[in-house]
């Protein structure tokens, strides 16, 4: 339990008064799906971020509210995208929204979601709204261009580390500091201190990003809810994948190679023998030192900030917890 | 010529200076079609409605830019999705994006090109800033629904004229009426003349929406760019073909039935025979006394706004030459 109930009961009486309005909403072959990727819960990370970082400042949360939904709403228009871009069956263990209607539907209620969540931003506070829609424009469009290079990756032959962390970094971590730094816009927070929390979110998205593709590999079975070695059976290009590629010598790289290209050997053994790469080579060390890196940077950011010590140390506690899911 | 030529020229550079912008912008397979579509071309009617809107209530034009490149970007990523949506090969002669590049791709750059509207209507003057957005999101939603309502209408059996003018005021006339005010709001209009010439551009839409039925079957073969009787041919509901279900005796509607449901039927005689149908109740006429009614509503909402009497007759010249394209 982190120290932010009363800020997750205020979400998720928000959230759930949402989802109820969206379901009541006409046409609703436009508004349900919204309703219904809403309703299939989720960490609720970015919202929550929007209005701690709002508390932070000394600000009354409620004050975000209209932030939070807005990150929230973007996020999950999302999801409902990239579950058509990947031809995704299911999205947290349910039917996704193009499969449970049909893809047209999943376009225009995802079209229609993204709308909204400007339309939300739209009855905040008066004087915060510019800088507001400024900063998540800005990061709307790098969440598209990130997941435009994901998919270019799919296909582009030489993807490097550094063109992997600068594709994480726009997909997923800009989001997370966009959401702290939009609830530090509500509390009129110093722009150096927005700046801080926006460098301290975007960090820990990348470490987050990075220990994901570690537990993806290195997970206990048990205790993780997808496929271990999925990313490996799919031949995604993660930071282990990409690292080992630049540190294998050119045998290990033939090796690397042919196991990718290989479609006759069994899921089992093509994780098993890709993961002996990896341990020959360091990768899981090597990768768990770059998340440590990226998590120092977010911690020296948070200690530049002006804000009460405790709601800091509340803040580093979320993060760490957020990161140590994957330990 | 219109009497905006200055306007126009100050539109184009504006436009192409975006398309070069976009040209520019990595990855370039998110930023290319939107760049490739906006190089399409089109009457650029809504920018332009911006900035007729600004300069109506004497502010300079300038100050609406922002405003007019959102509208346009914005309009520009409805016609990318919609191609999706309709599967349509073709947009103004040049083949879609979704055709040229893949769904994907369409899918994604549209996206992103809804939110670099926003994210431009972002960069303009502080002040308007809220007041723009709030109208900008709520009209955004309405294309969406209207888009979505038109969907529906393709399998839906009961269609009313009423319904038909719901779908059209937000697939298409709320734009207008939007476009306008947005150039208002920037020119710090008064409340009541936003509203009024709000209203203006959106019974100009309305009117323009139904005179574009009336040309679809009764255009003249060699000036009209498509082919006449696409709607009739497509089973399409256009205002004339609810409107004849709603007059036709019993017969007619079983005539009518069984030629919409008649698959060996050839486009020509389909054509014929539909036509023949709507001469006999008039439906053209009807059909033209409601667009003029659209008219008149939008022409008494423009002689309420206190503006130069000069520049609201430049504005009404301008619409009447819009609708006028369809005589």
């Amino acid at each position: 339990m982190h120290s932010y109930s009363h800020l997750s009961t205020l979400l998720n009486d928000i959230l759930g008064k949402e989802q109820a309005d969206l379901q009541s909403l006409s046409p609703k072959e436009m508004y349900e799906p919204m309703s219904y990727i809403i309703g299939l819960g989720g960490k609720r990370v970015r919202p929550l971020l929007t209005l701690i970082g709002c508390d932070l400042f000394g600000a009354d949360p409620q004050k975000a509210l209209n932030g939070a939904l807005a990150v929230e709403l973007f996020h999950n228009f999302s999801l409902i995208h990239d579950d058509i871009l990947d031809n995704a069956p299911l999205r947290r263990g349910n039917v996704t929204v193009h499969e449970k209607w049909n893809h047209n539907i999943a376009l225009l209620s995802g079209d229609g979601m993204m709308v909204k969540a400007f339309e939300i931003l739209s009855q905040g506070e008066e004087q915060h709204i510019p800088t507001l829609l400024r900063l998540f424009s800005k990061t709307g469009l790098e969440v598209c261009e990130g997941q435009q290079l994901d998919m270019n990756f799919e296909t582009q032959e030489q993807v490097s580390v550094e063109d992997y962390l600068h594709m994480i970094t726009n997909k997923t971590a800009v989001l997370l500091g966009c959401s702290l730094q939009m609830g530090a816009i509500c509390a009129a927070a110093p722009l150096a201190d927005q700046a801080h929390v926006y460098e301290f979110g975007k960090h820990v998205g990348i470490a987050f990003q990075i220990l994901d593709d570690i537990l993806d590999v290195y997970a206990d079975h048990d205790k993780f809810g997808k496929q271990v070695g999925g990313d490996i059976i799919s031949n995604k290009k993660t930071f282990l994948l990409l690292k080992a590629f630049e540190l294998a010598d050119p045998a290990q790289q033939k090796n690397l190679r042919a196991l990718l290209n290989d479609k006759t050997i069994s899921n089992s053994d093509k994780v098993s023998q890709v993961t002996g790469l990896y341990n020959a080579l360091q990768i899981k060390d090597i990768a768990s030192r770059e998340a440590n890196l990226h998590t120092e940077i977010a911690l020296k950011h948070l200690a530049e900030i002006g804000a009460d010590a405790t709601k800091k140390e509340h803040l580093k506690c979320f993060a760490e917890n957020l990161l140590n899911r994957h330990t």
